[in-house]
């Protein structure tokens, strides 16, 4: 359970049933097609997307299949037995053309380009925006929270209050953000993830008090033991007999890892905490936060030097809190040889057509300066032109560049190797590093430069004017 | 995958498993508890839950162990010998009383309640807060719908903007909240919900213009189609081609179904389609609506009289937006034969000690008028306190009164039935009809009155004294 091991052909909306169906009966389903993944507007307020979910993808593309049971399924809801037929055989042979997982992108720019026949092609929309909205969602998130707390160790507590089965992939997401571990031992176990925990409230109350209940988690705990210590009172009773136990162990050889705190002030706790902590020469004991905590929270407790180790969050990160969803959506943009784009009243909402990749501009420290969506097998750009404001437009020709969007799948298989999320991790770290401040920022992020070539200008106009 | 036929032990916070081990090394294994499931604020600034995700629940714990592989990697994970061995023949064996699935609930009830040793209760507490949580959070939202959109269809699209895998029960929690039907056929498929969908924009870019895309569609989809009439433009060449279509179709003896708008002044084109259809002699011609839309745009659309015949809806649904999660809570009250409970500076953050259940008190007209938390197997309350200002009380010997707890599970084992998603929510909506209507408005509902009888609240004192 709780993968995309399984058949996966059945977790798609009916319609993509019912048109590839469309395409089967009339005929029209060796037509080659190419769609676009792209978002419309940054989550959060922020400047930015972190890209992630697409090794997800390629493992549900590779077990796209319908089971037997699902195709009597299919036939129940009327499906044409002939076209049921084609499904039992159906596999996803088409390419994908992405940027890497853990890449930093921007509104409106086709970071993933599918093509395959139209049935291939269609089917497929479902799954792929469940998979990456949610995770570059959640993976955006985690890395804000990581700015915020600059250098501290940051747990995913999400599971309880989780979406669901959502939980599983929320937990790689935190990671390829910047988060260290996660609680939810499943995700751990399916994305080999490291994993971590503390203890709960009702550990202490089992006991007949706090400090019998601390000891005996220390005994069988005496490396990791982190002690909540928040159950009755904090400061009167909570630190007092942690620090108890914590002397306990050191005449065992052994050291208390750290207390948690879970409710009140935890600016003005964890300054108390430490300072009992210290008193009692326990510098090496380390404060644990958690309660209700997302990134404003965090960034607000570092500037008042609230001196805590580790921040453990749940709620507002794996819901990715107050957004909920990335709006990600999948466009066809090329139907054999001829390009298409979806019109609309509201300019911006209009899609680009043609087969597309995206040039990154790097200023001289090797920062992204812009990006460029221009059709492919064109010349690169020189100059860049502002989206729908198109007499604005940006000289490039100085800038390094290079090409973000590369084949990852090919006739169905993955080509672009099993990356594990520790390195998607680190290619996400290494990115956010490259993106100026400006546009990290929490209020009013800068807009990063997204235009459009020459040549695709061109495209879009007459498509436009042809549809028109 | 996605669902719980499957191991279900190690979905779970490692922490569970850290503290379950602990209690099997201590010998504290065969200690009785009760835990209590309950949430501390409604969502949506609304005034009740509708509780949801019993079922699954209930297959979660059959299913929950730990397969081969899984205690291989505890044990990477440092986990004793001895309390892997304990695990790999694990099973849950205690029993669960709780209020029916469908059921109207409201803050710090124990709507649930876990018997069973501590090891037990200790492992199901993320699984069990993951699945009640957010069914019960996307079922509510659905209610608001429901109730806005009085009696038109309601479809749930969301599967695109779902967080994850998280759609299939959002499915679920939707029907149980009111919707007709999902265009999610992997829930349809395993949930047993009713199915459906109408076309993409693809399919109309598809096709050489949009009047053939039209006529290839319902040649395929006669008794079902529904066309989306805002790929290029609505009004000038989505109605009239659908018109054409229509007309068409009639000269063969078949009827549209509808026509979707997914874009634009929805009120305002849903008007100008009815009349355009009208006039075309098509009243039987459905208009379907979506985009973005939530509880308050629906309200807003009906009270404009907008003709829309039925919703689509996606995101505000499936991740319950603005919210993301009930903030449901697990807590322990009994241990063996001592009442506990958790201590807060917060006075409302504390918990309710000792085993309980639930009255409901029912005024003339039969519609809910007070719910009181009392001790089991005492008499019931003749008046019930405010929970924390307890010289306010009500006395309630004038109202029918009726327990809504009830064992569903028993060793274990499922004794409430199979019931089926459309059974709950039927029941769902008879009990929403039981809500008063100044809990069920949107603005500042009116707060509804749960209070705890006499031996409760001097178990609660009591208890307080003994710990502070």
């Amino acid at each position: 359970m709780r993968n995309f091991k399984d058949s996966t052909g059945l977790y798609t909306d009916q319609y993509e049933l019912t048109m590839a169906q469309g395409y089967f009966l009339s005929g029209n389903e060796t037509m080659r097609s190419c769609f676009d993944y792209f978002f419309r507007k940054n989550p959060f307020n922020g400047g930015y997307v972190l890209f992630s979910g697409l090794n997800d993808l390629f493992e549900a593309l590779e077990n796209f299949r319908f089971a037997h049971e699902e195709c009597i399924f299919l036939a129940s809801l009327g499906f044409d037995k002939r076209f049921i037929e084609h499904l039992k055989s159906f596999s996803f042979k088409g390419n994908i053309y992405s940027v890497h997982e853990g890449e930093v992108i921007f509104p409106n720019e086709p970071v993933v380009r599918v093509e395959g026949t139209i049935i291939e092609c269609q089917l497929i929309e479902s799954i792929l925006l469940n998979i990456l909205n949610f995770q570059s969602l959640i993976a955006t998130k985690a890395s804000r929270m990581r700015q915020a707390s600059v250098d501290k160790l940051l747990y995913e507590f999400g599971l309880r209050r989780a979406q669901g089965l959502g939980a599983i992939h929320a937990s790689r997401a935190a990671i390829i953000g910047g988060f260290d571990s996660t609680s939810n031992t499943y995700s751990a176990f399916y994305h080999k993830l490291k994993s971590g925990g503390t203890m709960a409230h009702s550990w202490v109350q089992v006991f007949e008090n706090e400090l019998e209940a601390f000891r005996v988690f220390v005994k069988y705990n005496p490396d990791t033991a982190v002690l909540l210590v928040d159950t009755f009172d904090t400061i009167k009773s909570g630190i007092p007999n942690a620090i108890k136990v914590a002397k306990e162990m050191e005449s065992k050889g052994n050291r208390l890892a750290g207390i948690r705190l879970d409710s009140g002030d935890l600016a003005y706790l964890s300054k108390t905490a430490r300072k009992m902590l210290d008193e009692a020469q326990l510098h090496y004991v380390k404060i644990i936060a958690s309660n209700q905590l997302d990134e404003h929270l965090i960034k607000s407790l570092n500037e008042q030097n609230a001196p805590i180790n580790a921040y453990g969050i749940g709620t507002a990160l794996v819901t990715g809190k107050d957004e909920g969803a990335l709006d990600g959506v999948y466009k066809i943009a090329q139907i054999n040889n001829r390009s298409t784009m979806k019109m609309s009243e509201n300019i911006s909402k209009m899609t680009y057509p043609g087969i597309k990749t995206i040039y990154r501009y790097y200023d001289d420290s090797n920062r992204f300066y812009a990006d460029g969506i221009e059709l492919l097998q064109e010349d690169t750009p020189e100059v860049i032109y502002h989206p729908y404001e198109q007499e604005n437009y940006t000289d490039v020709t100085p800038y390094k560049k290079e090409q973000i969007l590369n084949c990852v799948m090919r006739n169905g298989k993955n080509v672009s190797g099993r990356i594990s999320v520790k390195d998607i991790s680190n290619i996400a770290s290494k990115r956010l590093k490259q993106l100026p401040e400006e546009m990290k920022r929490f209020e009013n992020p800068h807009i990063y430069k997204v235009g459009i070539g020459e040549k695709l200008k061109k495209l879009q106009n007459n498509t436009k004017d042809k549809l028109w």
